[in-house]
Parts: C-alpha cells; sequence; structure tokens
C-alpha cells in the first residue's frame, strides 16, 4: 500500500498523473482557486484527499529561508544542571509555534563549532547554554543570526544570566555568618565564562567581608572533578607530623587551612565531599561546602548539599523568548546582559568551623 | 549593512538584481555549468560571492520531502534516565550527518500526540522514548513515519528494550540469596510499557523462587512519588502494639510485612529511601530497596542504591541507528525487539533481613 511507512507518501506528481492533468495544474487548483475550471479544480481536489495528499510544509519555508526551529546548545547534556533549562526553552519555543533543535557538545569547543557551522542556514537563531566557544567566535556566528547566550556574556552578543555577584556575596556572608574565615573557590572550566565571574565576585566579597579567599583547579564540572579537588585541597598547606604519623586522618584535619569550600557547580561540591569524605574528613564537621545550581540530587546526597539556586528554567524559557523575538526583527533596547536572581539554599554541608 | 544578524541574508533575487538578469539565470549560473555563457557566468559567481550569497539548503530537501532531522520524544527531561539516551541518541544521528530534535511530554500522552501530529511532515522519523501513548496511537504514526520505540514493544512497531526479564531476575534472585522471601514492587505511571514488563517479569521469577512478591501504587516516577510510596508502604500489615505506643519507629518495624523492596525506577527508590528514614526506618537495616536505571546520582543518595542498570546510552544510539536504516529503505529482518542486556548494581541499600 502506498504511504505505508511514511516512505512513498503521495506528491504532487502523484496527483497529476492521476488527474491526467500536468503537476503546475494541480499546484494552481489546490494554492490559487479560481485559475484552474471549477470542474478540473473539484476533481483535482478529491483525488488528492483520497490519495492522502498533503502540502509539503517545507515549501512554505523556501520564500523566507525561515524554518520556524531554533537550536539550543548545551555543553554537556549528562549535567543535571540542563535538564530544567532544556525543559523551559522547549516550553518556550513551543508556545511560538517553533521547534527546539537541541545539541549536546560533550566539552568540546571545536564540535560547539562543527554544529553550528552546520545548522547556521537550517535554523532561524541560536541558544548557547553555557558555551565553550572564544567571544570571537561567538561574535562570528552572531554576525550571521540572531543568537543569544545563556550564562554567559559576550560583548555585543544579548544573552540571559543569573545573578552571580549577588549570589556569590549570598554564599559568602553565610560561610563568615557562621564564623569562616579562610574560603578556597573550587575552579570549574577555564573557557566558562560563569566560572570567571563567580570567582571574580568570591574575591571581592571576600575581601569586604575580611576572609582570605583562594583558588584552585581548574577541574572538569563533573563528580570525578570533585574527587581530584579534594586531594588538592589537602595539598599546599604544610603537613604537621602528628605523633600517630603523617598519612592519617588526623594529619590531613591539622593540615588544611581552608574550613570552607565553594565550588563552580554542584557536581564538583558533591564529588569534592565524597573525596573528603574518603580521606576521613567530615562535612561540615571538618569543611563546608557550598555547590552552584541545585541539581536534582543536591538535596539527597550526604549531607545535603548548601547551594546557591539558579533560575535554570526561567534562564531556558527567557532566551528562549529573546531570541524569537530578535528573530521577528526586535532590536533588543539595550545590549546589557538580562540578569535573573540567584537564591542561595541553605542545607546540612555547611556549619560552623571546629573551634 | 545586509546580512547583519542574518535578518537579510541575500537571495537568488538579490544576485540577479545586481547583475541585470533574470533569476532563473543566477539559478542555472550557479548550479548547471554550460548552460549560461561563460561571460555571464563568471559575473554571476563573482557577484554572488561578494554578496555572500548561499544556497538556500532548503532548497535540497524539496524534491524528497527528507529534512535529514528524526525526531526524539521524552516523557519528562528532568528525569537523568534520559540524558545518556539523549547522548547516545544524538551521537548516533550526527555520525549519519542527521540533526537530532528533542521533545519533552512532560508525561503527557495529549502532548506527545500534538508534538507528532505538528511534526509529522517536517521530520523523517519518530524515535519514542519511553511514550505514553497507548499501542494504537502509536501506529497510527507508525503507518506514516519511520518510527522505532525504545523502553517500549508495540506489535508492528520496531523497538529497542533492556532485558527486563534477565534483569529482574538478577534482582530477585539477590534479595533471595540475602534471605529475603517477602518482596514489595512499588509500581510507575500505569501507561508505562516497562512498568507492566517488569512487575510480570517480577512476579514469575519470585514464584520460581518461593517468595512473597505483592505490587503498591502506581506512583509517578518521582522522587516525591518514592516518598508516597515509602508511607503506603507500612500501611496494609496490620499494626502491632508495643510497650511503647503505637505510632513510634519500633511500631513500623514490627507492622511492615516486607523486608525488601523493587522499584520501578531509582527516582522512586530514592524518594522511598527518604521517606521510610522519615518515618524512622532504615535502609537496608529494615527495608532493602533496589532500584532501576542506575542514573546520575544512584551512587550518592544515602546508602548507595542497589540498582538494574539498563545500558541507556546504547539503547539511544541503537533505536537512531535503527530509525535511519529505515528511513533509507531497510526492512526490519523481524518484528522482535532488540534486546539489549541489564546489569545489576549491588551497592548499599541491600543487605540480609534482621533476624
Amino acid at each position: 500500500m502506498v504511504g505505508k511507512q511514511g516512505r512513498s507518501m503521495p506528491t504532487i506528481y502523484d496527483v497529476a498523473r492521476e488527474c491526467g492533468v500536468a503537476p503546475s495544474t494541480v499546484s494552481r487548483a489546490l494554492s490559487r482557486p479560481g485559475r484552474v475550471s471549477a470542474r478540473t479544480s473539484e476533481r483535482i481536489h478529491e483525488v488528492a484527499a483520497r490519495m492522502g495528499y498533503q502540502p509539503n510544509p517545507l515549501a512554505k519555508y523556501l520564500p523566507t529561508g525561515r524554518t520556524e526551529t531554533v537550536v539550543l546548545i548545551v555543553s554537556d547534556i549528562a549535567n543535571p544542571v540542563y535538564s530544567p533549562m532544556i525543559r523551559g526553552a522547549e516550553q518556550a519555543a513551543a508556545q511560538a509555534g517553533y521547534t527546539l533543535v537541541l545539541s549536546d557538545i560533550d566539552e568540546s569547543p571545536d564540535r560547539e563549532r562543527d554544529v553550528m557551522q552546520k545548522l547556521l542556514r537550517t535554523v532561524d537563531g541560536f541558544a548557547l547554554a553555557t558555551s565553550r566557544l572564544s567571544d570571537a567566535a561567538i561574535r562570528t556566528i552572531a554576525r550571521q543570526r540572531p543568537m543569544v547566550t545563556m550564562n554567559r556574556v559576550t560583548q555585543q552578543v544579548p544573552s540571559v544570566v543569573p545573578d552571580n555577584d549577588q549570589g556569590m556575596r549570598a554564599a559568602a556572608t553565610h560561610l563568615a555568618d557562621l564564623g569562616h574565615g579562610r574560603v578556597t573557590y573550587i575552579s570549574g572550566p577555564a573557557t566558562s565564562w560563569a566560572n570567571v565571574v563567580r570567582w571574580r565576585a568570591l574575591r571581592a566579597v571576600g575581601e569586604q567581608l575580611g576572609m582570605k579567599i583562594r583558588r584552585i583547579g581548574p577541574y572538569a564540572p563533573t563528580v570525578a572533578g570533585g574527587w581530584a579537588a579534594a586531594a588538592d585541597l589537602l595539598k599546599p598547606a604544610p603537613r604537621t607530623r602528628t605523633g600517630r604519623g603523617s598519612a592519617g586522618p588526623a594529619a590531613g584535619r591539622t593540615a588544611t587551612a581552608t574550613t570552607a569550600v565553594i565550588a563552580y557547580n554542584d557536581l564538583l561540591a558533591i564529588g569534592a565531599m565524597q573525596g573528603l569524605s574518603d580521606l576521613g574528613l567530615s562535612v561540615p564537621g571538618d569543611i563546608s561546602i557550598v555547590g552552584c545550581d541545585n541539581i536534582l540530587g543536591a538535596d539527597w546526597c550526604t549531607p545535603p548539599l548548601t547551594t546557591l539556586a539558579a533560575p535554570l528554567r526561567e534562564l531556558g524559557a527567557t532566551g528562549i523568548r529573546n531570541l524569537l523575538a530578535m528573530i521577528k526583527g526586535a532590536q533588543p533596547r539595550s545590549r546589557r546582559p538580562v540578569v535573573l536572581p540567584s537564591q542561595l539554599i541553605v542545607r546540612e554541608s555547611t556549619a560552623p568551623p571546629r573551634a
């Protein structure tokens, strides 16, 4: 049967053959009433309906070159930080009748560039979630197609970001209120804009609060990265020999100069908690830990993680809504990023330092 | 400047106007060398290059109606079970030069039907990950477009599934070896094919092993669903009054008839562990718990979860590879599902029952 498995849906040529007329006659009959005799038109409509002919929806996109499709590029689909962003983006696109194409670049700038080159002419716009490209590479694409970036600010490209300044201020103030004076920042990927901004904000607010702030890393923004950070966390300070030997948990405890940690993201924070526990230290007994993002699972790790919650779903939805407005011709009122509020969620991974 | 923001990339009409020739002449010059005089052709190529004209890639799809795009529909993007499936699917599509469109239906069969109707003519095929539609609805779409289902078997539609029979056998045998004789299955959505199959497989193997198997539910396949299941888990068996009163942890402990639980998925299992802990019971001390899927976070909950790991990434990749083969005209050799092996990962949420 024709049409089975969709591999041979009837075309305008099939309808023309069945009616014994030219394809152009079928086209006129179906698209411009009155230009074909009523009798012929009626017959063509009848045959088209019987054969299950449907106009090729691609045809309508040809005059403008628009596809009503936008692409969202994420740096790592396995990171649960993206699930709410994708849902927000997907729903905003669907509400506007647009289709969202998702692309996962597995933390590779090369793959990100390839995907964008390939899709350049077949999508109406690009949304980059936590892009790993250079500012220059992002601007090059943005000159050719409407684009928004999420979680990142690039000169001349509209963006939507969480309020990292206010967030880092809340996290550092929380730790200072608990009595912590030495905080280590566990750094994420060097190519991450958010990583740079969070570190700068933390250093600035730490100075105001009279805290000692240091940074270690960069690390992969994964649980494995957190384990590596945990081991490094104890390294820089000189080890103190005790009667029980230098390698035991007590040595680790006395050697650490930092009493609190803020990690670039929750996966790093969770990995660091696991790694510290493996080294014989306790969280928050020996070290308090704060994450960023509030991913699914941040409240079921041990202990439940204190973290800076970004409005992830709103980031995705706002980014796509702004992108669609640009596609329809809107000029951004200003080139300043849209900033959405963050919120510190205090759970059990932070406590006063040991006396 | 023309071309800025991509809203007015030059078309064939712009090139024609600039050259003072008909658009059809430009088309011939660019697509069929030799049909236009060498001098005119050279001029057209030069102008097209200077104006930054690129052929509209949509045009090449028109004759066949193919878009080199396939869609993957997931029931809930917030469930981490989909991340590895999406990555596998995305990579298989990219390797073949296809674009993967992702659609999230938020557990709604209505939304799933809408998405499929909307995309019916603009994608080359459908992959359904854990569809929430009826078999009849799935078959209706499958008659119009190539389709594969993942995590679900529907008569006449090719599918890729984990080995639920072997998996449930491994889980039940593990519990029997530990000495458990009473197992409760926490049921997921009633519309989930995997849920029905897992329950049937567990009941069959439990009978062979001489275990008492019961089922509670259905529950939403989320952490919140697991909390609800934990409360229900203790309800059916009559409560035993003790000297310390009926509502305390001791009463709960003595009242439960089940010593082990297998949950439809890891989110339900993790929620149930949290709920049981909240009710004063310990896992695995009072009740052993087994999940399904081995999602990110299954090893950082408390205690780390024993779970049946499905080959999620391979499910996604194999599903898309089979779909692309169908799009290119391959006939499935058989209508039987492709079955990929599952693996029981034993962690700390299972232990022998209290004597």
